[in-house]
């Protein structure tokens, strides 16, 4: 398949102006064709125009129809095969292997939320009925779902060329609630972004959805991400990607005369703790699960586990020791872009340098790896030298951790209720542990919206119950999850009905609940 | 009872500094004793750690224990009769009626989240079981519900001096969810604000509740408020009034360092579309139902209706004389405030001299009604001067209303699709009309939280599918409600749990389903 460069806006293609941007193999330093085309600002316009007329008809279809759309979407991304797969990898280094499996999730993330509208219970529909003889006034009829906000900007992320950028999780759950999106492309792996966003429109066509459902725009600067997240037709907005980049656009967002609401995930070092118990029961088992986890894709999760809490023990010492040993034996690997790579051996370089740190398994030579390379490395402090320092709690990406040596309980509480909010929460312990561990949990929970017990809490399950997102900074809004079926909620709001005719209603409020659905009726969970 | 007029810190009283704010009687124009006191910087610092303190252990209390809490309230609520009634009454201009049914309204909705919580499914529980045999790689066992948010500011509203203040909408939600609550009092009824405070105070003691749970704060301008907004250890806000205020404070908690979600319901105009067979059908019944609609309650109402678009007809123009005559005859009401009063007679002063606007029932003696007197106002404009003149658009806050005289049914979405987010829009049509009026719904609900159907916006049922809220400005956040059930959902987030034991998990996500609550377990609703 040829790739043309240019954005695609509704049923058309964009122009090719002059203002270019090009992919890059981070693993060769080689440019890929072809050359790719900024879209102009009378394209934002246009793009946005389109997702809000279509709007208005695709936000009423079915549940039914919507899912056949995203199945359709999941079967044209699988029908590009090894074409998507190559240049995949080649723009972003990542293996072939993680590229099958990250196609892997991309679909089974479709279709689970077509599944999840195709049964159609998801709008938490409610039903009042009225009661004309109460007094002092008569209780009108009132019912009430969950509606689309309309068109969503979905801005691609580096570390998921696929999950989290064109058809990845945003795109699916804004979609699926019935939102029209334009997605913007992010700019280090445009080619697996037209490939993808062709998928998408070829499932807009063939499932007769109104053009401007869908829209893929380039850009070679902030210029037209904050175009988007600035026109007043645009009303929501997903990203993922760093905290400097995510600010400016939830500012954007939330200072325009009209404010929406916009997710940006940016920042976490998922704090791990691992208590003595556990230190003690299964010191090896954990050090190689966590240098795994550390070095898994190069580090460049946002759940890579950047903090590890450690009560202060010769145990615990010879814990870092192995961690350390694991760590320096690890391979070099390829990050996504030269930035990323050029910004994580500055932080390396400024832990080497740090006072406070000491390096248990980072040399200078990991400033000194080629290109795009980057290898593993694993810092120690004390909890009073975490503390006095307030940079060492920021997220260094890649495969970089830090461990805290901690002496009393006290002293942990004191370390995590600083921390900021986090995506995830680790801790390893056994039944001693947590029996002397009173408050530990609610001071993680309060950071976090996924807390992991014995595990890692690298790779996140596409399921009903996942939270991916937290407080602040880990999201902008904190209030939901960017992974699995809670996802629709991000781009919904609450409408009622009163004294509606019945054949007006939606059908999700209609009585005899035409689609089976479970609703709350006089406050009693049923499908009646 | 006595008044301090002294702020509610936790479980002591605040101090009496040099700034301070009086009661104020809108029928009389006599100040109220005694006087109140703001509270200091550091009064609001340290209800602040006091609240964030009292979460940690408030949050983790069950559904049962929240319920008596808010139970027991109401209960003290009502115990306070006549005083009570009396000093709302006096700081309101309300009558004695209205404020004896807003009492009524404020204690039923504390009771309503009290058997929502007690019940306990609200908190959306979900449960994927493991799958350890899972290829290439074991599913792990993950759970989540919702979860509070933290302590929570909010603000008492000066038009509902019960049931969206001290402990109102806002308040009860989030408490009902486990926040914490610390509530600015509104200036125009700050001694209902001691008394209901105290009700509370004496709930949180009687059910050995941790001091911090609830505080009251008195500011004599925006400095309190401000500062509680502002405050680090404060994790969200509510708010109803102006559209100046409510913008402020969301730009105050969205520019954080660590935004917070910031819910504050500011202006709405809520049209009313009547279509012409129902104008044919049921012209005197309209004008009666809208004329009451309009000046009910002086019109200080969020969904007082305050734009009224009619086809051009003669039906339509012996309609808008009937409606003008039922206005003109309604009596003088007494406004909330002063401030209120004057802003009235200044936006219909403005109306008055609008060149584009003709005067249906309203002479320049609205302007001349002694002290905080206000008189109903009807105005009448075209279809294009509307769109010509945006400000005619604006919501004019007391007995006002504004006819909008339209030809086509093209004309009429134009109107519509031009128009800011509102709390409601109503229909008045007879079968033909919704026959003949594609589009017409789909281009209302855009624009709203609730459609009403050939009834009268003001009244909002309390119950479980209310929506009251909308798109910007009806609500900077228009994703949720404040009315009804769904408004618990303001002040929460989503957290899970993976693969941790069951002992240690929340009640809510233990095998065996211990609460008996519907749950989501394995994507099946289910009691298991």
């Amino acid at each position: 398949m040829e790739l043309k460069g240019t954005s695609i806006i509704g049923f058309n293609r964009g122009s090719s102006g002059n203002r270019t941007l090009t992919g890059f193999n981070p693993a060769s330093g080689v440019a890929l064709a072809p050359t790719f085309y900024a879209a102009s600002a009378a394209e934002v316009d246009l793009a946005a125009k389109l997702a809000h007329q279509a709007f208005a008809s695709f936000s009423r279809t079915s549940g039914k129809t919507r899912a056949k759309f995203l199945r359709e979407i999941a079967e044209n991304i699988e029908a590009l095969g090894d074409v998507l797969v190559q240049r995949a990898t080649q723009e972003t280094g990542l293996p072939e292997g993680r590229i099958q499996s990250e196609r892997g999730r991309t679909c089974n993330q479709l279709r689970l939320f077509a599944d999840l509208i195709e049964e159609g219970s998801w709008v938490d529909a409610r039903i009042d009925h009225s009661d004309p003889d109460r007094k002092p006034i008569p209780k009108p009829d009132v019912r009430s779902l969950l509606r689309p906000l309309g068109p969503v900007v979905v801005f691609g992320a580096s570390n998921f060329p696929l999950a989290f950028s064109v058809a990845g999780g945003d795109t699916a759950s804004a979609l699926a609630g019935g939102n029209t999106v334009i997605v913007k492309a992010h700019h280090a792996h445009p080619g697996t972004s037209e490939l993808v966003g062709l998928a998408v429109l070829e499932a807009v066509q063939s499932c007769d959805l109104p053009e401007g459902v869908f829209s893929l725009m380039y850009g070679s600067g902030n210029e037209v991400g904050t175009a988007l997240v600035k026109h007043p037709l645009i009303k929501a907005g997903g990203f993922t990607g760093s905290r400097s980049g995510g600010r400016a656009l939830f500012d954007a967002a939330v200072s325009r005369p009209e404010p929406i609401p916009f997710y940006a995930e940016m920042s976490s070092v998922n704090p791990v703790v691992i208590l003595p118990g556990a230190i003690h029961d299964r010191s090896e088992q954990i050090a190689a699960g966590l240098a795994g986890s550390v070095t898994l894709g190069a580090g460049q999760f946002c759940t890579n586990p950047g903090l590890i809490f450690l009560a202060e023990s010769d145990e615990s010492r010879s814990f870092v020791e192995k961690l350390g040993a694991l760590m320096s034996s690890s391979p070099e690997q390829t990050m996504l872009t030269q930035g990323i790579s050029t910004t994580y051996k500055q932080s390396v370089a400024g832990r080497l340098q740090h006072r406070s740190v000491e390096s248990v398994a980072a040399t200078p030579a990991v400033q000194q790896s080629d290109g795009c390379g980057a290898k593993s490395a694993l810092f120690l402090t004390s909890a009073e030298e975490f503390l006095a320092n307030q940079e060492l709690s920021e997220e260094v990406f890649g495969p970089s951790t830090l461990v805290v040596m901690y002496t009393t309980k006290e002293e942990l509480l004191t370390l995590l209720d600083q921390l900021e909010g986090q995506l995830t929460a680790t801790i390893h312990a056994n039944d001693e542990d947590m029996n002397s561990s009173a408050g530990l949990l609610a001071a993680l929970e309060a950071k976090v919206g996924r807390l992991v017990f014995n595990g890692f809490p690298t790779g996140v399950e596409v399921c009903h119950s996942m939270v991916h997102g937290g407080p602040y900074p880990a999201t902008s809004d904190g209030r939901s999850t960017s992974v699995g079926t809670r996802a629709i909620f991000r781009f919904t709001r609450q409408v009622c009905y009163q004294d509606f005719p019945d054949g007006v209603l939606p059908d999700e409020l209609k009585a005899g609940n035409p689609l089976g659905i479970w609703r709350l009726v006089d406050g009693q969970i049923s499908k009646d």
